[in-house]
């Protein structure tokens, strides 16, 4: 079974074609300035065969990508599946599910109803998933089936103390403000393969993951479940990332924003595109940039990376004190698979809480690993995350009526 | 030696005589209404001396409230000292010292100038409390020696990595954004208190100190420094209050200011005024008629509390990741002082770092107790605050030259 998983942004739609049961990877790619001028990138994984990179495609809309993408994948040349017949089925990646989706869910007219629904709480996100959506529908028809796979499903497990705010209780009934969370296939695919490392069921065990990257979340995850996590309303809260403050105190938008004249979408602008490390270090916001200035003694370099990793502690001691304890910490995403000097910071002092480090594992990149030392009763692990891969499984499921 | 103790508001001004070396309360009251019809109260702590409640006197500024204090405190028949000379020093609480203040100071012309450029960061507070400083030396004179206590210095020992923001890092060079905290004078209080209790030096012990009353705080106090706070730039950061939402994602202010047409100052006056346990609840701020409603079965009231003792625990864990350990978790103010429910609920499920309650502690209220078990490796102590007592601790100490 092949999967054609499909990640739509407004003016870009990255693919992969997966199967998802021996989990090998076909072709990945990527189309580039949809409306603009049209840059196609596709990458066969399979010798011999002929790499994309940003040719000139004439994409005046979503349609043509897909189907761009549609004739570099059954291409007799360079193709890797021999017809559409052997795209079985389509995922697409869909930021906002809202309350309506606590699980993937098989495309139908409802369900887009549905997803219109739900742009009002994700206005940037949501319609470009839906014009994926809509592209897949005209250039493959209806008899393919489309999955779509939320990154806030997983949380709708949150217990009601976890996901309201301490707001007027209105603005939960009429505006559906509260904790979603996001990241969720991430979380999800990386505490499924945690349990398994393990060597225990998913409801057996207490897991808090990291997904550190450009952007961050942590998630507490209780027997499969996840009950907290990070992100809330929108995807800034939380931890500082490359450019998102995280959590900042309400009254600075206040004091700032009267002192500069500036209206709330220009505060929410600074708090999202011109904070996080990169704004307090002033250097970058990628963690690479920031290690080789701190490497160099850039002094906010540093800090910033103190302040990363002193954010994530304390979300995992807070979520450790939610759950009750925990029985291993993931790292996963580009920052979490990567860098082990910010695993290190963030997991120093926790002791006392069972977790040891083994620091010879501080070198460990991109594989699955343990991190903790054998007499470490919190285990520590890396997980390379695969969202695409979780996509491609929830589809397969999905589509064959599992 | 004794030390009125003076907490000065915009129309009215709480006081109280104290000896700080017995800690003997010799008066207290209340000045309300100034400069609009004036009430004074007067709380004498001696038999057979007269109480006065909201007695009609004229206060057309904090001058005449000071005065009407005075004239009390020293009156032949009702008053508690025999003159003017039996009060040795004025302790002034002051709101928000910046970061020029990391300790309580004797007032000088230079500190007064230092206030005011302090007003920008609490415009509401310090201008009231610069008002109660100069109406005591316009009627005292100079000769009588007035102290700030701040309720930000306890928290000037943060690293930068708990103080700063990950935003643009102009806002903290130009504009002073960063977390300052406030209840210091409480956390330090209750820490010291903590410290004694277990028999070690404030610099031998690891504390978390939950501030819990109409507005809440923890603190994570490490050697007998703050080391990290729950409240921000302002008091609405943090975990829920009565009426004041605690952490929220910024992208709610923007999604509810444009839905609704609201301006910054109207969001945060939602925010600080119908939010917080009141606001989910619908209930009511005050965690008694929280508990009644509660028990009656009110769901929402039930919630409040869950969501309310859910915050503290987080930061409870968190902060224990932040030390690398604790030795013990206070409990002080209003609801930390009262509610057992609550202080039961918040340290639930924190047995996998050493925390076991004595459930048999759980109706105690208002007095120093150990509330964990025996065999219990973090203790956990209910400690009153008092706060008029450290400002008079302070004041003695510094105008007496310590």
């Amino acid at each position: 079974m092949n999967i054609l998983v499909i990640n739509a942004g407004s003016s870009s739609l990255k693919y992969q074609l997966l199967n998802p049961d021996s989990g090998v990877l076909l072709a990945k790619g990527l189309c580039e300035r949809i409306g603009i001028d049209g840059k196609f990138t596709y990458k066969p994984q399979a010798e011999g065969k002929e790499v994309l990179k940003a040719v000139d495609v004439a994409m005046p809309t979503h349609s043509e990508a897909i189907q761009a993408v549609l004739n570099a994948l059954v291409d007799p040349k360079n193709g890797v599946v021999g017809s559409m017949k052997e795209i079985d089925a389509v995922g697409h990646r869909v930021v906002h599910g809202g309350e309506a989706f606590a699980g993937s869910v098989l495309i139908t007219d409802e369900v887009m109803k549905a997803l219109e629904d739900c742009i009002p709480l994700a206005p940037l996100h949501n319609p470009a998933n839906i014009t994926g959506i809509n592209a897949c529908t005209a250039v493959m028809g209806k008899e393919v089936p489309q999955v779509a796979v939320f990154d806030t499903a997983f949380h709708q497990t949150m217990p009601p103390k976890a996901y309201m705010y301490a707001l007027p209780h209105a603005y939960y009934e009429k505006d559906k403000v509260r904790r979603y969370g996001f990241h969720g296939t991430s979380h999800k695919y990386v505490s499924t393969r945690a349990a398994a490392m393990l060597g225990k069921k998913p409801e057996e065990v207490k897991l808090i993951s990291c997904h550190l990257g450009n952007g961050s979340s942590v998630a507490a995850v209780d027997g499969g479940k996840s009950v907290d996590t990070s992100m809330g309303f929108t995807p800034l809260a939380g931890v500082p990332m490359g450019t998102r403050s995280g959590d900042v105190d309400a009254g600075i938008l206040q004091y700032l924003m009267n002192k500069y004249g500036m209206d709330i979408d220009q505060m929410l602008d600074v708090l999202n595109k011109k904070s996080g490390v990169e704004g307090l270090s002033g250097v970058s916001s990628d963690f690479r940039d920031l290690e080789n200035a701190a490497e160099e003694g850039n002094e906010l370099a540093i800090l910033a990376r103190d302040k990363f990793a002193y954010e994530v502690k304390k979300y995992v001691g807070a979520y450790a004190a939610a759950m009750g304890g925990v029985d291993a910490i993931i790292f996963t995403a580009g920052v979490g698979e990567n860098d082990g000097g910010i695993r290190t910071a963030i997991c120093q002092g926790l002791e006392f809480m069972g977790v040891k480090m083994d620091p010879a594992t501080a070198g460990i990149r991109g594989e699955e690993a343990v991190l903790s030392a054998p007499d470490s009763s919190v285990k520590v692990l890396l997980i390379p995350t695969n969202e695409e891969l979780m996509i491609a499984m929830d589809t397969a499921a999905i589509a064959s009526g599992k």
